[in-house]
């Protein structure tokens, strides 16, 4: 049954590392004009899969085995749960219904990339109001769950997450956050930037960014750099794990803190442990635990002075001229600028948390009737002025920016600041244990601090839930002090408040 | 019928398509260690091809297409026989059978390996006295075609080619070059080629070859040119035709030559029929007729002397120091320089349709049962002896240079050669719709020879079969006399002969 069960799964495997290297080769420089034919082959091989997913022989499969519980191995038990769990989500629909889901998706991000180029938020209204009920029909198929549609939808991304644990650490957070920004704004200590946004060429980054990975001890036998319009990590198959970046010549910090962040990723699943190999516990725990492994090393790591002690002299080599004269501290300074801004992903590492809350809160709206689809704008334009004391000057800046919506995607966005707060409490945790992080960084040798991640978060891959890795790596909860600590510490020092 | 027909090959297209991808990557850049999970992701989707390839649900279909035949439009029609011809050989031999011969090819082909790095044939003996003995018995489930078995296996690689045609042709063609290959010998005339050997850095023969496929019509925007060890062209999908190429530092023809190569494959691909898309007749005609693509484009085009006159300066602006003070002529001479040489792969292209009747000599006394694979060795070398009055000191570079036989592929041989009496007739019957041919050359515009080649030869894929082709475009049956008088032409001149 147990051998079955596997031989299912790497049958599954195969389909899904083709899957990932179509969707790769795609993106990295596959010829245009075949891209018609490109999207028709992954439409057919992931139907296959949805097929294989949702086989009354896998269901029994998993059935049999769920059977016999007590017997399985720990590795086979956690999968098994995970393959119940994905089953069920799929199964419970009824398969016409899905794919008329898949296709409103299909067709809602398409009329959204329409309705951001014309700045107009009543074209893809009717489409985000078919998508919101929908997805509250697909709550009904999947059942609620922790008590509210809203937490089905939280449960998907972070097993386990509430809107009650949310508003309180967020609430916690903003609080702190919120007063910080505007004491930046009035500060006379603003970084110098200019310096920043020279040219600096495409392949001097790409050469630095080479570096610096193998620095973090990115597996370069196991992956591999390419550029791409949109930086993304993918897993090929389990030694296979690659990343992409971004070079813009007028600002090179999208591909070095680009790289940097889903170099986080890959450490993440190049770790993972060998007895997962082909297991649906070989994954991520959650979105917001991949996301800690980034941001750990985009933000202590990437935006850390010590780490630029030991590399600044190294950047300046690859780009002479645009450094000459700046002093450590002041490029320490100027790559730490905040500044409140409309886009999400061009954001701070302080603000962002709170492009992240406004998301949230809209959505928690829509789920649980307190908001409707048209008051969207409105509400965001008004949260934006709330918190980051700026005002969007039209859809495409403001309500429209993001795809996750017309994607169906409710419930993602808040991964990505529990991704921060867990990165913090991670950090916290293993100054404990790696009291010499800063000389560590200072003398470019990441391998303690790699490994001390790998140990308590990347080996375990889902065979824990992300309340227990943090427990287990920290001991305690979900907990937004450590990540409000470190901010006002960081920034009361660089703006001198 | 038609559709059900037509989605069955979407799906296997959609397979190879990922197929493809997967050996693609492999061989331009995966990352090392993923390279046992990607094998049996390969070995996962090949096996899914095979099943829909010969399952009794695809065989139904045939079969009711063919019983209202004369219903069908002539692509359908051709594609229900080529359909027919592909299933029969995968569904005549029984299934166990037919995996036992492929798992002994890959045993095979991995001992041939050994057996090459050791310079001992005894130890691949056995081996392919197997795969004689089980082609043998797949030629009994195949039916013998042609009047003899090895036509059975001629027949695999070029439909209706006999051993009767080759050894006329073959025989001719010998008589013409054997005391060519004597005088060349004995000339006094010899170029000199020193200055091919220097150092030619890496990025500028990139630079090159990007920029003679331009001009000689590949179309980016449907493919791309990567670097591999072993240089090939693959189509991943009708827009999305690639090829590589091998940089030597110290021999640039080796890329400059072998682009050259696979771009003629390459155009071949890039200009079937749109009619033809996704059906089964959307591939070459033959393996001999794809190979007169890319020997046209490699020798009519790339060894002449008016391409150069037109590319010489273009070279030099990439290698100034390599070429200063080589005239054009001692060029030209020198990039045809002709000898003879034990390695096929290495040979030029006066000597290397002898490589080819050698080993075509060899398989066909194989399997009329003259000659025992013990022998091999011993006729091998007295071959070379008699053909090209040079002999191999030993196994690794004479009998055992070749993966083919290793991998079963007998009959596929003479396809390399049939490529450059093909090309030679094409080139022939061309001289007449384009008379300019020369001129055309110089001034850089392969346009019209292209498109001739397109209109007789690409648009068609497999709707023809290789003698039809031939016929329709020359008017002539296998002719090996225009071959023969263009070496002799050219030979003549350049060691004055
Ligand atoms: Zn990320
Ligand atoms: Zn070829």
């Amino acid at each position: 049954m147990e051998k079955q069960f596997t031989e299912h799964l790497k049958k599954i495997n195969g389909y899904n590392e083709a899957i990932s290297l179509l969707y790769w080769d795609f993106r990295t420089g596959a010829p245009k004009k075949g891209a018609d034919l490109r999207s028709e082959t992954i439409g057919i091989l992931s139907s296959e899969v949805f097929q294989l997913s949702t086989s009354n022989e896998f269901g029994e499969l998993i059935s049999s085995l769920e059977s016999k519980k007590d017997e399985l191995d720990s590795v086979m038990r956690r999968s098994v749960e995970e393959a119940r769990k994905d089953y069920d989500l799929s199964k419970k629909v009824p398969p016409e219904e899905y794919k008329n889901y898949v296709v409103l998706q299909a067709k809602a991000e398409s009329v959204w990339e329409d309705a951001k180029a014309a700045s107009d938020f009543s074209m893809f209204q009717p489409y985000l109001e078919e998508l919101v009920a929908s997805t509250k029909k697909m709550i009904g198929y999947w059942g609620e769950k922790n008590g509210s549609p809203y937490n089905t939808l939280l449960d998907q991304y972070e097993p386990g997450m509430t809107t009650e644990v949310l508003d309180d650490v967020f609430g916690k957070l903003r609080d702190r956050i919120v007063p910080l920004v505007k004491q930046i704004q009035d500060s006379q200590a603003k970084p110098e930037t200019d310096f920043l946004f020279k040219q600096f060429p495409k392949d001097a980054q790409r050469e630095f960014s080479n570096k610096i990975l193998e620095q973090l001890g990115y597996d370069f036998e196991a992956g591999r750099l390419d550029e791409t319009v949109h930086p993304f990590m993918i897993g090929i198959n389990r030694h296979d794990v690659r990343i992409t970046t971004k070079y813009d010549e007028k600002d090179f910090r999208t591909a070095v803190f680009g790289t940097i962040h889903e170099c986080g990723h890959a450490l993440y699943e190049q770790n993972f442990g060998e007895e997962l190999s082909g297991m649906p516990v070989e994954d991520g725990a959650s979105m917001g635990i991949h996301e800690s492994q980034s941001l750990f090393f985009e933000n202590f790591v990437g935006r850390n002075e010590l780490f630029w002690k030991n590399n600044y002299e190294l950047l300046k080599t690859h780009a002479p001229e645009q450094f000459s004269g700046v002093e450590l501290d002041d490029y320490y300074r100027a790559i730490n600028e905040s500044k409140p801004s409309l886009i999400r992903i061009e954001a701070d590492e302080l603000t962002y948390a709170l492009h992240i809350m406004i998301r949230y809160e809209l959505e928690k709206g829509l789920f649980n009737g307190e908001v409707q689809v048209s008051d969207l704008p409105k509400l965001w334009n008004e949260k934006y002025e709330e918190y980051l004391g700026i005002r969007p000057a039209n859809d495409a800046e403001g309500v429209l920016q993001d795809v996750h919506w017309a994607g169906a995607s409710f419930g993602y966005f808040p991964s990505y600041a529990l991704g921060y707060i867990y990165a913090a409490q991670l950090k916290n945790a293993m100054m404990k244990d790696v009291p010499n992080f800063d000389e560590l960084l200072e003398a470019g040798q990441v391998a303690p601090i790699r490994e001390w991640l790998t140990k308590h978060v990347h080996q375990h891959g889902a065979m824990k839930k992300p309340l227990e890795i943090l427990q287990d790596a920290t001991g305690e909860g979900l907990n937004a002090e450590h990540l409000a600590s470190y901010l006002e510490d960081k920034y009361t020092r660089i703006y001198q408040l």
